[in-house]
C-alpha cells in the first residue's frame, strides 16, 4: 500500500532598507513612522535594543537618545533594559552572549509581534538575528548596521548565525529582517581601517554584477579613501541595492550550491580563521578577490588588463592583496583547506565563482592547486 | 536625508507526505525512490538516522533493517552511527539531546544536501527538526512519525522546537520537512492509551473544518477503539490532509495571531505542563476540546445538541473530558494562566477559536473566567 499527499505553498517576504542620518534624533521620524505602520490599539508591542559595545563607546549619548526618542514616539513600548555586547567574532564564538539575548527576550515578555533591534557591526547583527529568529519561532528583528561592511552587505541580507564547534556560522537560519536602517552617522567614527575594509564587498559585487559600478569605484577611489560623505553614501546604497537584487532574483535561501556573492570568499573565510580574525573580513575578502582574479587570469578566463584593473583598484582603496598566511607552500597549506571547508558548508558540488570580465562571473567546479599557488606567489611578490 | 529600498521575494515550499507500510523492507521502494529523485553523480549525499528509544525497543530489528535497506539502495550514503534518544518531553527539555544531534551532524560531515531522518513521536520529531533546521542554516529533514498523533498532526506540519527557560517550544523555527513517511506498522505496537489519545487531533480538525469527517468519526468510533486498521489509515490520511490544506491556505509561518488549529489548546498546553506531562498531549487536547465546546454552548454560540455530540464522541473514543487540575477554584487556578501564556506565545491580541457548529469555528478575543469555571465544573460533574 502506498499513498501520497503533495504539500505546496509560497510565502512572500518583504522588508524595507532605509538610508538616513541621526536615526534617533526626535526630528527624524523615519524609525517612528516605520513602527507606527503596524499600530493597532489591541496589540501591545515592545522593542528591545541590543547594542554593540564599540558603538556605545563611540556614541556615548546613544542610549539616552533612544530613551528620549521613545518618550516622544510611543506606539511601541521601549524596554528600558539595554543589552550591551562586545562587537567582533567573540560575540558569535561564545554562547553566553546569544543566551543572554534570549534570556532578556524572555524576561521582558518580548513576543512575536514585538521587536528586537540590533545596533552594531556584522557579528552583532548575525548573533542577535539568530537569537531573534529562534525565540518563539521568530520575533521581528530590526537591523541597524553600524559599519560600512554591514550597511552595504550582510546587514541587508537574509542570513544570521553563530559559530559552533569551532566552525563559522555552523548554527543559523535564513530569516529576513523586518527592516534595516542604515544611519550614516555611525560610519563617521569608524577607523580608516574599518572604513576601507568595508569597500571590498562593493568591489566584489561590482565585479560579478555591474561593470559600471566598478568604473564608478575606480573613478571615486580617492574620494572614498578621503572619506567623502556623498561618495560613501552612493557606494553603500548601490552596493546594498545590488545585494538585494541578487537575493530576490536568485535562490534567497540558498537551496542550491551556487553562491555567486561568495566570490573571493573561500580563501577569505579561511584566512580570517587562521589569523584568529586579526585580518578583518573585508581585508580577507580583498585578498580573496585578488587571489581569484589572478587565478582567473592564469587560467585564461580573464584578460591581464582586466586583472590588473581589479588589483589596482584594491590597492588604490588601500586594501591588502596578499598575506603571509595566504602563501601556499604545499598541499597541506591551510588556505587550501578553505576550498574543502567551503564545499562542506555549502554542501553538494564545489562551486566557485571566477571572473571572465569586469562585471561578469563564471562558475567552475574545481580549482587547480598549482595555479592557486602560482597566483598567491605572484600577489606576494613585487609584481604589483 | 531619507532614502529607501524595498525588498520583496517569494519562496515556494514543497514536500510530499507518503503513507506506506514496512518502510525499510527492501521490497518497498517508496523511500529509495524518494532519495533517488535528487541523485546526481557529482553530489555525494549522506543520511543520518535519529531514532526514538521507544520505537527502537518495540521494533528491535529496525536498525538492522535500515542497514540492509541501504546496502541495497545506495544512492545516498548511510551514516552507520545511529543516534538513539528518549521519546517524550524530556528530549525537548534537556539541551544535551539537541546538542548531541548537532555534534553527530558535524562529526559525520552532514551538509545542506544531506538528510537527517528522525523516527519517533512528536517530541523527537520536534527536537530533531530544530537541530536540522539550524545546522548549516538548514539540513534536509525527513520525518518518520511513529505515533497516531505525529502521523496525523505535528509530523506533517512546518513547526519544530525545543523547550527552554521552562517554556514549551520557546526555541524553534518554521521550516517544512523535506518529506514525511507515515508507516502504519509503527502504530501496531502502541499502547491503547497512545493509540486513542492521537485521535483527539482528528476530532479537533474535523470540528473546525469538516463536518462530514466528524460524522465519519462518530460512525467509526467503535472500529477505531478496536484498532481497526482500515479505519485508522483513513483517519490518519484525512486528518493529515486537512492539516496540510490548512497550512497551505492560511498563514503557514503564523505571522498573524489567528491560530485555528489550536482549538482546545490553550488549556491543553497548560494542563500538560502542570501535570508534568503525565497527561498526554492528545488527552490534554481532548479535555481542552471538551472545555471550549461547553464554553461555546454556555455563551450561546453552539447548540446543546451539538455540544453533546462532541462530548459523546470524545467519550466513545475513550478520551478524558476532565481532570482534577482542570477545575477552577479561583482566579489563581493554574489553568487560567494558560490563557495568558497562550497570548504571550502567539503574541499580539488574544485569539481563541470556539465552535459555532460542527465543522465551523469562530474566533473570539476574550474569554469570561466565570463561564470557563462553570464549563469545567459541568465537565467534572456527573453531567456526562
Amino acid at each position: 500500500m502506498m499513498d501520497f499527499l503533495q504539500q505546496s505553498f509560497t510565502v512572500n517576504f518583504q522588508y524595507g532598507v532605509y538610508f538616513t542620518e541621526h536615526l534617533f534624533n526626535t526630528e527624524n521620524t523615519v524609525f517612528s513612522d516605520f513602527l507606527a505602520q503596524g499600530y493597532t490599539q489591541e496589540v501591545k508591542r515592545k522593542i528591545l535594543f541590543v547594542i554593540d559595545q564599540e558603538v556605545a563607546t563611540y556614541h556615548p549619548d546613544l542610549i539616552s537618545q533612544i530613551d528620549e526618542y521613545f518618550s516622544v514616539f510611543n506606539q511601541v513600548q521601549l524596554v528600558l533594559e539595554k543589552v550591551i555586547i562586545p562587537g567582533g567574532e567573540i560575540v558569535k564564538n561564545d554562547e553566553k552572549y546569544y543566551r543572554e539575548v534570549i534570556e532578556v527576550i524572555n524576561r521582558n515578555g518580548i513576543d512575536r509581534h514585538s521587536y528586537v533591534a540590533a545596533i552594531g557591526g556584522g557579528s552583532v547583527l548575525d548573533m542577535v538575528g539568530y537569537a531573534s529568529a529562534i525565540s518563539h519561532r521568530g520575533i521581528k528583528h530590526i537591523r541597524i548596521p553600524a559599519t560600512v561592511l554591514s550597511q552595504n552587505d550582510s546587514g541587508v541580507g537574509v542570513k544570521n548565525g553563530i559559530n559552533y564547534l569551532g566552525k563559522k556560522n555552523f548554527l543559523g537560519t535564513f530569516v529576513p529582517p523586518t527592516a534595516v536602517f542604515n544611519d550614516f552617522q555611525f560610519l563617521t567614527t569608524l577607523s580608516d581601517r574599518h572604513w576601507r575594509s568595508g569597500i571590498s564587498e562593493a568591489i566584489k559585487v561590482s565585479l560579478i554584477r555591474d561593470a559600471s559600478f566598478f568604473e564608478w569605484l575606480e573613478q571615486n577611489a580617492q574620494a572614498l579613501v578621503q572619506r567623502d560623505k556623498k561618495a560613501m553614501q552612493y557606494l553603500i546604497k548601490r552596493c546594498a541595492e545590488l545585494h538585494l537584487q541578487h537575493i530576490a532574483s536568485g535562490d534567497p535561501f540558498e537551496k542550491g550550491s551556487s553562491r555567486p556573492l561568495d566570490f573571493g570568499h573561500w580563501s577569505a573565510h579561511k584566512l580570517e580563521q587562521i589569523t584568529n580574525f586579526e585580518v578583518f573580513h573585508g581585508e580577507a575578502v580583498a585578498i580573496g578577490i585578488a587571489l581569484d582574479t589572478v587565478y582567473s587570469q592564469l587560467t585564461g578566463l580573464l584578460t591581464e588588463e582586466h586583472a590588473n584593473r581589479v588589483i589596482q583598484l584594491l590597492l588604490n582603496i588601500g586594501l591588502p592583496i596578499t598575506h603571509s598566511m595566504a602563501i601556499i607552500q604545499d598541499e597541506n597549506s591551510p588556505i587550501l583547506l578553505g576550498l574543502q571547508e567551503f564545499r562542506e558548508h555549502l554542501g553538494g558540488q564545489l562551486t566557485i565563482m571566477l571572473l571572465k570580465d569586469i562585471g561578469k562571473g563564471e562558475e567552475v567546479h574545481e580549482m587547480d592547486h598549482d595555479i592557486i599557488k602560482e597566483a598567491a606567489k605572484r600577489l606576494s611578490g613585487s609584481g604589483f
